[in-house]
């Protein structure tokens, strides 16, 4: 079983492993008329991409995204309008460093995918965890860059908020510090406690868990579905399909156990201008599984890289037992990158939305 | 913008209101000669079936379920075999008392899903919540019943482990127990905690979250898909789906975030029979989307309901503000009624990655 | 592997057996606001059911149709308003008269999909040919009814055009009469040739094939998709679903074959109002998949019932070789009753495609 | 809307515009283990490819076909083996010549799809068709060479059987022949007739319709589904939406219509060996949705291209009336080239029920 496409109307497929000549996705569902430069989607890969600080792996690539369909180019040759068919992009791998993977071709690293992996399929690329690598998101995260786009108006921002049991502080969040610093915190207090922290996780080979953040504004309200697609399902869903993560909350989530219902409910009133106005927003935007017009707001937990140098009790392909240390180079805390990841996945998430309730045509509307 | 049907080859889609003649659901792509009895399907309605206890909704339905078609009846008049053509069950409404909810027809209750519906679809069935009423989980329950026979030797099972802040003791953690009490809790020492609890909470017409955990035992390993249609992520989606659902983790979950990568590696070793043995299960049962053979563990935080009797400020369809209680029959912890129905979901996320992995065919087999 | 769901967002799943209780349909993706009465649906079911003239089956069934879910009711107690949610249609089976067909439990009549689906599946209701019966088709036939009220102008009308080698004169064609025999001919003058035609058919226990025509008028020009999706193929998906249907055509179809670039190209022409005017319409409506404005037509070739009276060599499930022969009551015609049915699919193909385009919101439009 | 992706398993997404850099597809689904060469696909790509004879369009395509994903190569460097991860194929665009079409970038070519296309999109990719052109089979092509590999013992051959009112004489099908001649002909006795035919509408700028016939063999028995995902409709809905084809038949198609349930009956006897043993083929190897065993038959009516010298009457994008002829590289008979495009859609249909029956997994089984 496999399956590499998500959407229902604005449709992503992505293909590519880690060390494979390229990677990339077809976007299909774009409506037609949409006009953007490549360098208004490089954006959000120069933000996703590695070795920008010495907190995430040093694997060195350029992630240039190339467009090969879907669009007509300008007189410019750069402005690309949309022309309704599907959006073909591409990555190129240039940083494969093979050798230093070699080693563990046979053997499975503990809470990775290697072991179900070689289960499933009898068959694995080993190389740099081939399908299963991080890379895979590039795809994902060009694909948000078109998603973005889509819904006019809409502002998709991701977040830092937690590093093991480092939390930000709420009372500081300021979205002009998440792009002042290498952790995509808003907190500018806790970027030195974070920075410690890490280079004493990065130092010993060892590895953290984190806690990503991201908000959506300018959602038009009205947006999901009663029973099943819901928006909070989709985003949940899309949210859990990164790599490494293990738990998604909308709005105050797993608070809202232990919160009574005259606390957990958003208040409303009328506002002046005769649009309501929510007192609150426990529900994080989304009310029966339809938008209501707040920010829509989720959260998910990124575990810690299995990749690490300490020595882990194992087995490998062979059914020897086994002690397994990773050497090479790794994220101390993949969850830094899944900031932008995240945002691609609610970006996507809502551009379906918006399609399924506004449709697709172009000219006709 | 509609959608009720989920799964991909063990494909549900459930239908129907809390005030309308019935409700059901049609279990599309189960393979054919399973052999089961009407009270193997009972039996898990009956568990999530209101009114028995004080904590739950005083509304009184049997949710008796019939089966209308993709089954043979043996001369036993009983026992029933799947053919592998749909089976369509129905549910049929018995305790309607419209009269409860008629004053809120046009007030939007704060944290309801009333103000979204009626701003996306511009009607509402508002008697009971119409679509959005918790009654639509009946058919799903139904629909796990199927599921748990497609998967032979899977065992699903669900507790409650929280409510408001009052978690169970997991030292305490019995199955037996889940049975013993009108919550299902697994630990028996927090039994009159809880009952002491929610009678304040009932009597003050207020409302509390919970938190439900799901165990599958017996998944075979190997079943979901690398990128997309993860089985943790099938799981995930389907439990936000749920009513009231916020927050959803498989394994350690958000408690990942907080540990290293060396406390968080599931080890492993060779089992003297030559199976591979897992010495923790941080994981959840669950490596890059695949699972591994251990059990399979989710959890879900559940909201209180927005149906009090305390008033909350809001507004209703003409815009004007006003303050709303609900009176009528609710649930003080719509948590407890909810483990029923995260079972029936796990089953069928399972059911249907399971016949992806091993097709559908009968005789061919 | 079974599926039993057809559409995108208009999405209509059916179920049932030609001899258990009941069959139904859940017809979800209906947009809200939509009004009709149940008589609106029943007409067309009148249309197609059973035993109203001799030239087809002698089965008498009423084929009432419920609706169970997805409607407000009006005051006036029959006007219904689509609410958005699913609607669920049931019809009861009362005339069964299981005996007829037991003796063919284990025999499989040659060119009947007995063989196959007991090959397939290990187990088959054969009773009344189960799920293969063309009862299935009471319940896509209701779903029809629901569509034609999606796309607002649109009017889809059928008519038998040729019964074995014996075709109408395109010339007579006049859509009043299809309503004024028992063939559903647009052609009076065809009728004593195909009732004497038939008549012999008929007592002589054998069966002969028939061709339909379907053609939708008011179809908004743009709909469909240009390369997969596209209207036809949708439209020829669907008549290509229904029992005993061996082709499919569009426009002029398979002499499109025979006919030169200049002969088959449709030539436009503005009109005096602005709007585009074509002078022909080989196209049959549809251009690289999208609507052009101009009516749709399709055709399909329906082959004769494989329930004869004569004997035919062939095995029954125990690999024995038998001659059969089908007593009971059976179509010497089935393409007759075909009309409504195709009539029914090209409806929901438009509605599904007028869904993708328009979205399926109420309010916010 | 847009939609380019087809099937429910083994899942192709094409993308990519006649004068963009590239064209190409994913199939996705593919199970892992299948061993290949680049040379295995090409062949296929061979067949299709442009320039071959003067009696198809003389633009020069290599048409090489590069894998970009979802393989492991061997130390030979060319055998690949599937992983189970997507399988990306890319294409490049060499002979692109745009001023040939420079003239038609307002202007509708009556019977092409610039008009909906407009129409629907507001915008369109004139250079070559764009999206509409031909060469998007060329990724369907790729996609069916890895189909044909999932299901072990499949052959899947097209021929063309009519050109014009020309048919071939069934009684000379040698299928050593198709390869043969210039047009895919089975029958070496009309290959004269043909050229000459061929030869008139070529030199007059003319262009003329055709049929094609694609037959599988090796399709195991029991494929399919009863209602709808029936074999025969996924087959119709794949080979209908290749560009410029009309009408679709399984087995013996509209004859069905003038035949008698005696004759149509494809009666059965055990087999020395003790398989079923059909006397004749008439159902085209699908009975109720599901095949046989007997070889699948299949055909395709294919209209004349309707790029072609002589003057139609039109109009263009600003409603102005206008005459239009198509002066550059065209098919005489683009029926010739969907053979090898037949032979691929047939062949992933097939596939992709093959996986639902038998599951996509690879060690586990």
């Amino acid at each position: 079983m496999s399956h590499n496409t998500f959407g229902h109307l604005f449709r992503v497929t992505t293909w590519g492993e880690s060390h494979g000549p390229a990677l990339g996705c077809v976007v299909d569902g774009c409506p037609p008329g949409l006009r953007f430069k490549l360098e208004d989607l490089q954006v959000w890969l120069d933000k996703r991409k590695p070795g920008q600080s010495r907190f995430v792996t040093q694997r060195r690539e350029d992630d240039l995204v190339k467009v090969l369909s879907g669009v007509m180019l300008d007189a410019d040759g750069e402005t690309m309008t949309s022309t309704g068919t599907p959006i073909s992009m591409l990555i190129e791998n240039t940083d494969q460093r093979s050798k230093d993977y070699g080693e563990i071709a046979r053997q499975y690293r503990p809470g990775h995918a290697d072991f179900t992996y070689d289960l499933k399929y009898g068959i694995r690329d080993y190389r740099g965890g081939g399908r299963s690598s991080a890379r895979e998101t590039a795809a994902r995260v060009a694909a948000g860059g078109i998603a973005r786009l889509v819904v006019p108006g809409v502002t998709v921002r991701g977040a830092l908020v937690q590093i093991g049991k480092h939390k930000i502080d709420r009372r500081n969040w300021d979205w002009d510090q998440v792009g002042q610093n290498p952790f995509f915190s808003p907190d500018a207090a806790i970027v030195p406690v974070w920075e410690e922290y890490l280079d004493g996780i990065r130092k010993a080979g060892s590895s953290i868990g984190a806690v990503v953040e991201v908000v959506a504004e300018g959602v038009p309200a009205g947006l999901g579905a009663p029973i099943y697609a819901k928006l909070d399902q989709d985003i949940a869903s899309l949210l859990m399909s990164i790599n490494a993560v293990k738990g998604v909350e909308i709005g105050n989530g797993f608070a809202a156990a232990e919160t009574s219902g005259e606390d957990n409910a958003d208040e409303m009133r009328m506002g002046n201008d005769g649009t309501p106005i929510f007192l609150s927003n426990n529900a994080g935007g989304i009310l029966g599984g339809i938008s209501t017009g707040q920010p829509v707001v989720a959260r998910f937990a990124v575990k810690p890289t299995s990749s690490i140098l300490t020595e882990r009790q194992s087995i490998d392909a062979d059914g020897k037992n086994v002690d397994v240390r990773t050497k090479g180079r790794h994220d101390p805390c993949v969850g830094i990158r899944a900031v932008p990841i995240g945002e691609a996945m609610v970006a996507c998430a809502i551009a379906d939305h918006y399609l399924r309730d506004r449709g697709q045509t172009g000219r006709l509307k």
